[in-house]
């Protein structure tokens, strides 16, 4: 039984993979997520794709369906406590309805924890004991592997790092607090940066990038690539913030490797040498040396991490 | 075999104690540490207290020996790799030396680690599965056990949680880094937040509870306890620095119970509703009713710890 399916339940698209024990995707499906359907319509999505896959593969024996769902969630118990993306699922029993439906074990973890088992068990942090993946885009998540299994806490709510407080006199956050890391240095604080400095009359290749529309991430990084200053210098101030909130995540989890996803990711390459700058500057002698890398696995970190809750071998 | 030995490795005091299974003290010696000596005179020192108390108890049976050190260091192959409190040891290997003298097993654990291990197996944090605990004292140290264990990271430096940054044009630490945690909340930030406020002429108790010496976090306390105005404004503003530390840590490790020690906690009565205040304003809905309770331990929590390191049943 080397086959497990994985999900990944995302407000705008539902996946479903075959993967193998080694994460290889063997075959995969995905869909709008039926999110004005509700939890009912969904779980009839996920069987229907979860049908039409082992149909398609010549009805493999699975070991399980390992489901990545925003959060927060009680893994646990299986259930989504509350996901606002998902048009406000409460309480949803989304392992149990998965189980009676299709007679399979399922698991459920939330999807920043299972991005970064996915990039653990398959990705760029293979054979670690320890290793924090940081996904940087509208917010800032992640999930950390430390003494070689995924760090939970009470009801799986640990490593909520976008959360951190960095300044205290900071920006406002999105949760209310002021100087959240995530208020500092998310895709989303980087797009306001941009629209500031852009406004601010400079020249500017991003302009023209952006045409019509308004400044993104996405044309800063692109700008940067060009040479643009002003792009570059944006993306040295986004490599400062990240390096300083990767610094005390040193501090806390004491990682081997920092994995950077989401979109901001796409700029790491440009970003590196300063980011490396800020963290030595704010991490103590022994924990400078710690490298920074980019994601592999993309969009299917969630799903490959997913379909891996089934080979775990220290469930909590 | 339900006793154990633990070792509290102090730059001022070394403490030797033979404990039970339930982390209660059958006896315990204690003699100024011999830093001047170097690591052989310490580990001598060691063995005569463990002889003399084995023998004062009728040379019982003993599972082994742990021991609480200033770190860094490396739990794991059982050394010691910096520790500045005593006189500078480098890569001692204390588990070695202390097996061949002994021909008992040995386990080494940083000290605030081992005092997080001493309230959970048998302090203010019995039978749960998710606690930090945090030290406020000269410093801010911790320690935090997550999903049933005690969390390491790499060469066992996590849970530095003094070293993260929490106002990032803060006060300088003493890492070298501006606005750690520990540069604005701990014992020693307080001691001159009260110098500062003590000099600027107000009428306050603390000027005469000091005398002729320097005003302290303890005179803080002890006025703050008669009624002192302004012993009690300094209080209640650590108690928001703490507070707003703290619900950083609830977001990055997600404990069911945060448990307070250190000189500082003398205090923490006085200072309970405006932490609380602090606490829920910058903590997630999720987060937001773990409770703080003061450590019960005081000066034994490492020497349990420590001796409860040979009980373990997940060793890393």
């Amino acid at each position: 039984m080397d086959l497990a399916l994985g999900i990944d339940l995302g407000g705008t698209e539902l996946r479903v993979g075959l993967l193998t024990r080694a994460g290889r995707l063997v075959g995969r499906l995905q869909v709008p997520t039926d999110t004005l359907g509700g939890p009912q319509a969904v779980v009839d999505q996920m069987v229907r794709l979860i049908e039409a896959l082992r149909r398609e593969a010549g009805d493999p024996a699975v070991a399980g369906i390992g489901v990545a769902s925003p959060g927060p969630l009680d893994p646990e118990h299986g259930v989504v406590i509350d996901a606002p993306t998902l048009g406000g699922w409460h309480d949803v029993p989304l392992v149990a309805l998965l189980e009676a439906r299709t007679g399979l074990p399922a698991r459920l973890e939330n999807d920043a924890n299972a991005a970064a088992l996915g990039e653990w068990r398959a990705g760029a942090g293979i054979g670690l004991r320890h290793m924090i993946y940081v996904t940087v885009s509208t917010g800032i998540g992640g999930g950390v592997i430390a003494d070689g299994r995924l760090l939970h806490g009470h009801r799986g709510m640990a490593t909520e790092i976008g959360h951190m407080t960095q300044r205290q006199d900071g920006p406002l956050c999105s949760c209310g607090v002021h100087g959240c890391f995530e208020a500092l240095a998310s895709g989303t604080a980087l797009d306001a940066a941009a629209r500031q400095a852009v406004s601010s009359g400079s020249v500017t290749l991003m302009r023209e990038l952006a045409g019509e529309g308004l400044v993104t991430a996405r044309h800063v990084t692109a700008a940067a690539r060009a040479g643009d200053a002003l792009a570059l210098a944006l993306l040295h101030e986004e490599a400062r913030l990240l390096g300083r909130g990767f610094a005390s995540l040193l501090h806390l989890y004491s990682p081997e490797l920092i994995v950077v996803g989401g979109g901001v990711s796409e700029a790491l390459d440009l970003m590196q040498p300063e980011l490396g700058r800020a963290m030595r500057e704010a991490a103590m002698p022994a924990y400078r040396d710690v490298p920074v890398v980019r994601a592999v696995l993309g969009h299917d970190a969630g799903l490959v991490g997913a379909a891996s809750l089934m080979w775990q071998e220290n469930p909590d």
